[in-house]
């Protein structure tokens, strides 16, 4: 089955230009003499999480960050890293297929050979099943040639997204090994780089000596933290999505007859809803976030769009279009509660067709009031992260269904009083994953390919490239490494009589953020997007001229650059050491001490496990 | 409802740049003097239907053609129109939006001024139901700046398709006399130039000074003959599709584990499914009119689709993108009988619930053998050109639904030894309607709204605007006018007890035809397609740059050109004439004759009834 991955392939005469297409690096990254800067060492940023994260991951926890710097920057503890041996270092694609995950093979190459034309790239096919089968090809420029800034993962092909089991580990750890890795680079999401910390964890233990290393690439956008600003492939599909939404909503507009009710993929969180709606102003968005946290029925969300529904038609609109995400189905309270019921009875080994007779009365009562369709796709398996099937469930379906019956019985009873209710229904999914990456996807990747070398020339381990800044020109991007324990929480389960249970510490996607400035953004706008037809119309997805180089929306509101402010603390806390040397006045001593003294106060305070802080 | 209609709206940054995109218009439409050459009277391409159709037409049934041409073009008969009064013209559009509609009414709206500053556009708002309302809102170019070159019909709105009862066509005669228009233009496909044929007779035979003029826009591209080459919006469609396309082609391939089953809108006939497969070179696709012509039962269908999957899994291939245009259902034989039996109950004003029951025994059992949620779709009320909802009925499902049982049992008998089946269904449908429109469609539609405004001046009533050689640049573009009438066919329905009844003379929707270029040249690369996974991106849209030129590939194949091959065949009966003038050689005369004497006899038997070519 791996006969065709990387063959050479006819190009249409876009992508032939798009292949032609060079990234920049970053001025940090130019060149062959990059310094590395370690910072302090890292804690976790769940405080209370720590404690299980340090004891589960002994040799990788508590590593510091890194910051790559140019030769000539200023930071007396920087070192350069000299001495360039020739590597091997494998590669391999997790999780689903995200555009660009092509270049950073791409960087990750040019870094090797820039450094050490001898070092060698082994591609591994088919994902990790052919990490596990030991399956390479060796990554050549010419290999690459009709790959550089095209979309898919048809270079080296994915299969299934997981190395956890202690088999797996095991197989994985022979392969590198057998091999000769120096270093493994795994490209995915929250699940696959978890993974990574794993294998990174145990290739210690074991003292095999490769290292592993992450590279946060995943269409949901849900891999996002203090050290992640955002990831490889998020923009592409935010972006080939908006085009398709805002071609709905100008469908919309032109008929004036149906609500278009649209399904976007993004898994459990609503990170890709939530930047289309903003990228394309469609009437309404409902995130799974916000029905989680206002603990929203299936009823109440009808409702909701009904009463949306009945407002517009008070303005003779009838016509609409409405975003959903794919995880908001598992968001509705007594949704999720049947869904946890079902999951539970599958993996009793209870076959599908007798669960409606074992479900406890509460829960069947929901699903018999379900339609046909939809039961039918909760009784489907759950995912390997224990989540449904999201993707094959048709929510777009249920909720139209449910607002159309709820519209005619308002209309009976002659509370509305407009014309009949007609929806439409649409899932925007595997169309996007596909798709050229943009610009900023091409740029982003092939530089966090570069930080993957950088990394393993600075003999780090556990690590995840990270690049912050993001939202201004590349000249201005920050590059750096943290490790992945750092970024991991610990959930707590409350399970079957109370008695809560701890889970393994892992990396878990990042829900969006209702008290962040993108979701106060949507908010404010909300009531002109649902009643005003606002539509925006970004346009198909453009390489050159006006909108090739935007950004996510959410990407620039959310000014987040972490990593460069923890870079700006340190220079400030170095200041204070150089001015307040010993022999220094007793004034300057003692206004330094009071203001420390202050300082320190107000951050205890603020970092105490009981402040109730959610972690980022 | 229609407030909203032509306001000033807010454009993105690449909306903006478009709507500075001026189009360019062919030689023979620059400048003020335009000459009008008229050719010989139309016959209707069926000679069958002639009678019929001149007895239904008598005011507009064999007029001649028209062609535009440059005020220096030779052409002896030709005639300058220099009066230029002031008229008023009103704008309908009618049917599905298609990408490119606003450009029509923009192109004849710099015509009108062009020549009369004090011309007046009317654009009627809500469709049809605006025209028959007297809705109307004046079109300048101040209300045109937003709308220019981009997609939907949100400037005027489309509502009901169809002109056509007694009561809609004296409406619009009304609104027509009430309005003091010398011109109504429609834009729409086939049913709805077909109503502007019937409108244009109506008013001639009631002496109503309105002329009615049609312009060949339709998304779906079957108002295709002799003399239209394609329907603005076509181009974009196919575009936007095979960009979706090329993504799940992909997507497939970097995963390796899914068949897609992709339907695509069109209508009745296949040509926006066989256009993306030309561009994309997915996998396999089934057209309509293969089907039809094959009588390929629903079991055949899904036998060559099994067979398929099946000689693919002997490559170790597990995945592929299988394309079906929305009119397929429609054109499998036991299918189209038993959704006539359900049209033929509904008609009878059977309730839905009813129907099941009192269908005769084969439609039943054939009816119950079919999924829970086809059965609801099929019993949808038809269009309002009878056919099924062709858009509501989800033949992806059907078929993914019928594969997998069939390599099921495969599966289990042991004729089949692959891995299991798995089947991902979408609808590229809405998502493509309202994009900006490609450069081609902005061109091609703002030169036929030049047209219709010539074809006013000219005084013709009941043609339709023509451009032929389209697949050459706009410099080489022929522009020209036919009238609608020489378009139309008259069916034969067997109904009933075998009793043959004649149709009304009317444009049908052309269907993919079996001998010509485009679908020989499908079949020649059917087995590579299939086989070798030769998938081709052509990426989104592009405005600058690589494709952002191209052409439908159907278009460029077909060569069509009739209208230019007819000036030429008049060009050659000319120069006879001026060379055999009485008083020429003797030996010249009889060569003339001989030639002529064979020329005819040919003719003669090529295009007699009895011949049994079927019409273009």
């Amino acid at each position: 089955m791996d006969s065709d991955f990387g063959i050479p392939r006819e190009l249409s005469d876009l992508q032939k230009l798009r292949s032609q297409y060079q990234p920049q690096l970053p001025p940090c990254l130019q060149g062959t003499t990059v310094r590395v800067e370690f910072g302090d060492a890292t804690t976790a940023a769940d405080p209370s999480g720590a404690h299980t994260i340090s004891r589960s991951f002994p040799h990788t926890y508590g590593q510091p960050l890194a910051h790559f710097m140019r030769e000539t920057a200023k930071a007396p503890d920087a070192q350069i890293i000299t001495e360039h041996p020739a590597i091997r270092v494998g590669i391999v694609f997790c999780g689903r297929q995200s555009p660009g995950g092509h270049n950073v093979v791409w960087g990750l190459l040019d870094a090797l050979k820039v450094h050490n034309p001898k070092s060698t790239l082994l591609g591994f096919l088919g994902g990790s099943e052919g990490l596990i089968a030991q399956k390479t090809l060796e990554v050549t420029d010419d290999v690459l040639a009709t790959y550089k800034n095209q979309g898919g993962y048809d270079l080296l092909g994915r299969t299934k997204d997981q190395i956890r089991t202690t088999e797996q580990v095991n197989a994985a750890l022979d392969a590198c090994l057998n091999l000769n890795l120096d270093g493994l680079v795994i490209i995915g999401g929250v699940t696959s780089n978890t993974d990574a910390a794993q294998l990174a964890e145990t290739f210690a233990e074991r003292k095999c000596p490769t290292k592993v290393v992450g590279v946060p690439v995943t269409l949901n956008g849900d891999l996002k933290n203090q050290f992640v600003e955002t990831n490889v492939g998020f923009d592409t599909i935010c972006k080939v999505n908006s085009q398709l939404i805002s071609n709905v909503c100008t469908d919309a507009l032109s008929a004036e007859k149906y609500y278009y009710f649209i399904r976007l993929m993004g898994r459990k969180a609503s990170h890709v809803a939530l930047e289309c709606t903003l990228q394309s102003h469609p009437n309404m968005v409902i995130l799974a976030e916000e029905v989680a946290a206002s603990k929203l029925t299936l009823f109440d969300i009808t409702k909701q769009i009904c009463d949306a529904v009945q407002a517009r038609a008070g303005q003779d609109k009838y016509h609409g279009v409405i975003l959903l995400p794919e995880g908001l189905i598992e968001s509705i309270p007594e949704v999720y509660a049947l869904l946890q019921e079902i999951h539970g009875l599958l993996r009793q080994g209870v076959s599908v067709d007798k669960i409606s007779s074992q479900l406890s009365p509460w829960a069947s009562a929901l699903f018999e009031f379900l339609p046909t369709f939809i039961r039918k796709q909760l009784l489907l398996h759950p995912e390997s992260d224990d989540s449904a099937q999201l993707s094959q469930i048709e929510t777009e379906k249920l909720l139209a269904h449910l607002v159309e019956a709820e519209m005619n019985k308002r209309l009976k009873e002659g509370t509305y009083k407009g014309k009949k209710f007609n929806g439409i229904c649409h899932f925007f999914g595997y169309q996007a994953r596909g798709s050229l990456p943009s610009k900023f996807d091409c740029d982003y990747a092939y530089v966090l390919g570069h930080i993957g070398y950088h990394i393993l020339a600075a003999g780090l381990n556990g690590y995840i490239a990270t690049v912050t800044n993001l939202k201004n020109p590349v000249n201005k991007w920050r590059c750096g490494a943290a490790p992945i324990t750092s970024m991991m929480t610990v959930k707590h389960y409350g399970r079957g009589h109370g008695a809560a249970t701890l889970g393994k510490p892992a990396l878990h996607p990042a829900a969006v953020d209702l008290k962040g400035k993108s979701y106060v953004l949507l908010r404010q706008n909300a009531t002109r997007f649902l009643m005003d037809d606002v539509y925006r119309n970004p346009g198909p997805l453009q390489f050159e001229g006006p909108g090739a180089d935007s950004k996510a929306v959410t990407l620039c509101v959310e000014d987040q650059d972490y990593m460069g402010r923890i870079k700006q603390l340190q220079e400030h806390l170095d200041k204070v050491r150089s001015i307040v040397k010993p022999g220094c006045s007793q004034d300057v001593l003692k206004a330094a001490l009071s203001a420390m003294t202050s300082v320190t106060a107000i951050l205890s305070v603020m970092s105490s496990p009981t402040s109730g802080s959610t972690p980022y």
